[in-house]
């Protein structure tokens, strides 16, 4: 009897090493196989002196002035809150005149770090996005960027701030500087989670049915697009919902190239705090995390994942949420107009 | 020659000491006349623990929170923007469908000092005053308070604050709490300035010319109804501006009282931080500061003040800004949705 004990005990204690044996080698496989497509992002350094701090600081200031709309309503943070992920939760935002714009706002963190910018790509970096919703009449609807730089020029604490943060320029009060402001304060709104943690070899960081779902994510091929340091926002996508008429849908990419090949094309989302940035899609259409995770298997894979792994795979997505930094979560002091600031309008 | 010389300067002496003699009678007369009309306004103390400093980052929260408006774009925070002293800098506010109220948005700097809130006094304190305009058609424009608490409740991370906030009450997710919570962090927007030194007794925090000011205010009778600690929101006063028809002017608090007394009675504004809060008047029709010196001295008192006097007057209100508290300048993270949470509508 005690020798028939021994024994069993002796070959549970060998199975059990063995299967963690083998268990290690999975991890080990998988944290291999991520780091194949991902690097880990790491908070950035925020200026504390020089030109740069006071970019950043201008950028702040900028990002939350209504002045830079025609209402003197709408700011860069009314569409993009960062006290909600840099998002407003909306299908689409409403713009001048409470009218809903065509697709879904993109979050502002990590946007620095996307290959180009907004959904069609039309802009090159975050410097070049700010300056395009000001000028857009369904959004901040300034008439032109004269009229941009005449409310700021007319506020001496504005002049002042340009004038320390493009010390070599001759005249910084102008709209190109705009947007270097705002982009110098977008690029410090990054995000590292414990996705990143994991990453840089903490195997603990996530857990078991988060790393169950990040093979998931891996094996289904969701990595083709959504990769690189920002899980995303660097590549480009044919997408028409299911039940969408592609006549009728939207053109995405096509309307920037007159490229055939870029019809229904859009920029992969950057999956970083996807948990806070719903609704999803482009047209911010659907609400459900696990329901966008479905269609995109679906459309991009013709795969149907059950609902374990959806449920997985959502854990991972999860994941990905990150901190909002102390600089986004500082608001900042606006300076007055004066009596020759030219006014808010309606019309 | 020497003993002319000496009689001269010992004249000249005497006349000097003569004249600071006096300057320093005359300025201790100021500052008693002003104290008759004034208390130094402090910084209040920003509670670190207990159920009431979480009322206060709850009521943070909310303020910043769009999720209590219909259409989930207007917070507090859209028309009272902390960044340019609690006021959205306009005449009158757009509310839910981009549509201009009938009056201007007060401050919520130092409101919590006023003797009633909104400018007919309709509420009793800035708990009641909060919840006005999210259930106002023109503002927030939330059906009933119903669906705001379906909206909070249906948020964990509310619900748990909620539970933190009021300890011993059963059902502490409830509209009033809302009022409650808002009213706390608002009761922290103080905003002491020069003139408070000035009061305490340090005589050098005012410039000559902002003493001049003072005098002229004072004597011009404007403290009549610009007293108290807030510098004004303490009584009610008969306004109708020159030239306006009474007939088609604001009836002011007499929608409230019904008291024919009442006809175009408005609450004395707070004149703290009043550089920043332009537009002036109920319905924020003067951009100029001194503008609307002249049109008081002129309505209220019959008097019609020269350039140099307005300047001055002018000067000692610039001396009523105050800095904006740490507390308001941190934004808060808010908390996601859920699935469950009822979705924002632009009905």
């Amino acid at each position: 009897m005690k020798t028939v004990f021994l024994a069993a005990g002796v070959l549970g204690a060998l199975g059990l090493a063995g299967l963690t044996f083998a268990s290690s080698v999975a991890e080990e496989a998988l944290w291999k196989q991520a780091r194949q497509y991902y690097r880990p992002l790491r908070a950035p350094e925020v200026p504390t002196q020089g030109p740069r701090a006071v970019q950043v600081k201008l950028g702040r200031m900028l990002f939350h002035d209504p002045r830079l709309s025609r209402s003197g309503v709408i700011s860069c943070n009314t569409c993009h809150n960062l006290a909600t992920y840099g998002t407003d939760n909306l299908p689409t935002s409403l713009g001048h005149g409470f009218v809903p714009g065509p697709r879904n706002s993109p979050t502002v963190f990590n946007a620095a770090l996307h290959s180009r910018q907004f959904w069609d790509g039309r802009a090159r970096d975050v410097e070049e996005q700010a300056l395009g919703p000001i000028l857009n009449p369904k959004e901040m609807a300034m008439p032109a960027s004269e009229q941009v730089i005449e409310r700021i020029a007319s506020i001496p604490e504005y002049v002042a701030l340009f004038k320390q943060a493009f010390p070599d320029q001759k005249n910084p009060v102008n709209y190109r500087n705009i947007g270097v402001a705002i982009g110098a304060f977008e690029r410090l709104l990054l995000t590292p989670s414990r996705f990143d943690k994991y990453l840089e070899g903490d195997r603990k960081a996530l857990t078991a049915r988060e790393k169950r779902g990040l093979k998931l994510f891996l094996d289904t091929g969701c990595a083709a697009c959504h990769s690189g340091v920002a899980v995303g926002g660097m590549v480009f996508q044919k997408f028409v919902k299911p039940g969408e008429d592609p006549e009728r849908a939207d053109v995405g990419r096509y309307a920037v190239t007159q490229n055939p090949k870029d019809r229904h094309v859009f920029k992969a989302y950057s999956l970083r705090n996807i948990a806070r940035t719903y609704p999803y899609l482009h047209d911010g259409s659907v609400w459900d995390l696990g329901e966008v995770v479905r269609i995109m298997a679906t459309v991009q894979h013709n795969r149907s994942l059950p609902s374990d792994q959806v449920a997985d795979i959502v854990a991972f997505l999860n994941s990905l949420t990150g901190e909002i930094p102390a600089v986004a979560r500082e608001l900042p002091v606006l300076p007055p107009s004066r009596l020759n600031t030219p006014r808010p309008s309606l019309e």
